[in-house]
């Protein structure tokens, strides 16, 4: 099997509050920043090479004092390559000058200054165990970490998440590292912390720190294959055409089924006067974030998902020289 | 067993939307609305008396348009006669306008005029089953009727809480009718609805106007036994006391366990580093409202009940002429 090198991974950042009302990430991060040299950061005391830096930010601040998603706009659809660097005229909603911020702080996103890493902390109010969400299905460092959390976890449901999007089109915060992911974990509703929900979180956010630590000090990560979840489509609500309010809410027997295939003709929805609505696709899909109550407003009832094996390769940490010629080769590229 | 006569219920108001992202109420309602003559009226088809009148009300449109608790201030808590009846100057919160309007239409609080029942719809993310919540221990209509749906309805959890409040002092809008509850179903997150909740509060309203309707015909109920949930006091999250941020959740040996008696050094709190905080007092009581979203704002983690038995009396409608009494009795003492 192939052997990858890649680069150490000096920078993390672990985000939390991205979303104000999600607040396991909000109440994790504040507690991460309490700890200066706790459990967390254990592990940089034991190296003797240069010690991970972790950023640990809390990422919209005005939105989680009122205990709202966002203010404005939802900031999570603000880091796309045009948002960041368009002109900007009039009022500016407040997430687009702190996404800008974040970008500064972070990033800039696409280029060799950015942090090595960003872990993006949410909660869905869907069944969604403990999932991954990112942008590549070939993030060989994403996918690792993926693989140590499931091992670490055996008790979590937890799944890897694709979004088939091109880097200049990423939207949310994470794609402003080179490497990153939003974790995800629910069900857990908005405005509410749920114990076993943060301790999931902790523990994820634990295992990926000491992950990245392992790799950074030579650790060999055997290849194998993962499961890998690429969202194929979305669908919206039963909506009355005049009024746009929905007329049906998620079926029963679908609720609460994320990541459980949905045949066709199985049931999809149940309207407010009781009538079934069925599964009009012409092949089994995985849904998931169904019923996510931040949804509502953007239209998405649940997404669905085509489920594949991808094949990893092994991985470790690129040797000094192997790093030197690899900092040479980006800095060339950024010239052009 | 004693017998008590009590007047005809003719007038009967479902609310919802009194917390716009309550949805299960708003989407109830709303369908209620569009049921001109359908199912939930089909009684007074068949009536060969005066009809059952059933106002179907949406509380708070502005919240709901918002999906939010509320725009200014909690509507729920704007029907004491010092607020329907305080004089008001500069700017005068929504809720407060509208609990005014909705006084007018449903109320006056307290007199003569008001509608008979009040049934107010409510959602909480506790898993409080289905409860009727009343100010009153001893409101035999209420009693009766939550019987009647604990019949009806046998897979359901269902409670009946009463808050010791007087009259004048008593809150909510189920307070401005002559009886009245909220009925709360949970747990659904706010801002979402679950069809198996939407569909639990539907049959829920439904059985509550079945019974409405047995009663003023003349149907005869049984004096029998009910267990009654009093509210003795309210337990905030441990806080941080310069920031006023919580510093524990909800612990996961309690969370979801409305209504088990909780025991004097039970666990109560996980704090966010990890550490377990035990219940102090001194009895065992029941919680409810665990980790309701709403109440952080409130300073609530959960309340604690005491159980009590409350025997109930036979009940039926009054004849036509001790009818003709109560009124003359009633136009009296209001002219006091």
């Amino acid at each position: 099997m192939q052997m990858v090198c890649l680069p150490r991974l000096s920078r993390v950042a672990v985000c939390g509050g991205t979303h104000g009302n999600e607040l396991s990430g909000v109440y994790l991060v504040r507690e991460l920043l309490k700890v200066k040299k706790g459990v967390m950061e254990k592990e940089e005391e034991q190296e003797e090479e240069e010690p991970l830096s972790v950023l640990k930010v809390l990422s919209n601040p005005r939105a989680m004092q009122q205990c709202r998603r966002y203010v404005d706009t939802d900031l999570n659809r603000c880091f796309t390559h045009a948002t960041l660097n368009g002109l900007t005229s009039g009022t500016v909603p407040y997430e687009m000058i702190r996404s800008r911020e974040l970008n500064a702080m972070l990033g800039p996103k696409g280029r060799s200054g950015a942090v090595d890493l960003v872990c993006d902390l949410h909660n869905t109010t869907a069944n969604m165990g403990l999932c991954l969400i990112a942008y590549s299905d070939c993030d060989w460092i994403c996918l690792h970490i993926f693989r140590h959390l499931q091992r670490k976890m055996p008790d979590i449901p937890m799944r890897y998440i694709h979004f088939e999007v091109s880097n200049k089109e990423s939207y949310s915060l994470d794609s402003v590292g080179k490497h990153g992911f939003a974790m995800e974990i629910g069900p857990q509703p908005h405005g509410v912390v749920r114990s076993n929900v943060y301790t999931a979180m902790k523990a994820g956010v634990q295992h990926m720190l000491d992950w990245v630590c392992f790799f950074n000090s030579g650790t060999l990560f055997e290849g194998e294959s993962v499961d890998v979840f690429t969202m194929i489509k979305h669908i919206d609500y039963p909506r009355d055409s005049e009024t746009r309010n929905i007329t049906a809410a998620v079926h029963p027997h679908l609720q609460d089924r994320d990541f459980c295939p949905l045949h066709p003709e199985d049931p999809l929805f149940q309207t407010f006067s009781g009538e079934t609505l069925r599964y009009k696709g012409n092949e089994p899909l995985y849904p998931f974030f169904i019923n996510e109550c931040a949804y509502y407003e953007k239209g998405i009832a649940l997404s669905l998902a085509r489920k594949r094996r991808v094949v990893i390769p092994t991985i470790r940490v690129q040797t000094e020289q192997e790093q030197a010629a690899h900092v040479q080769e980006l800095a060339s590229e950024e010239e052009e």
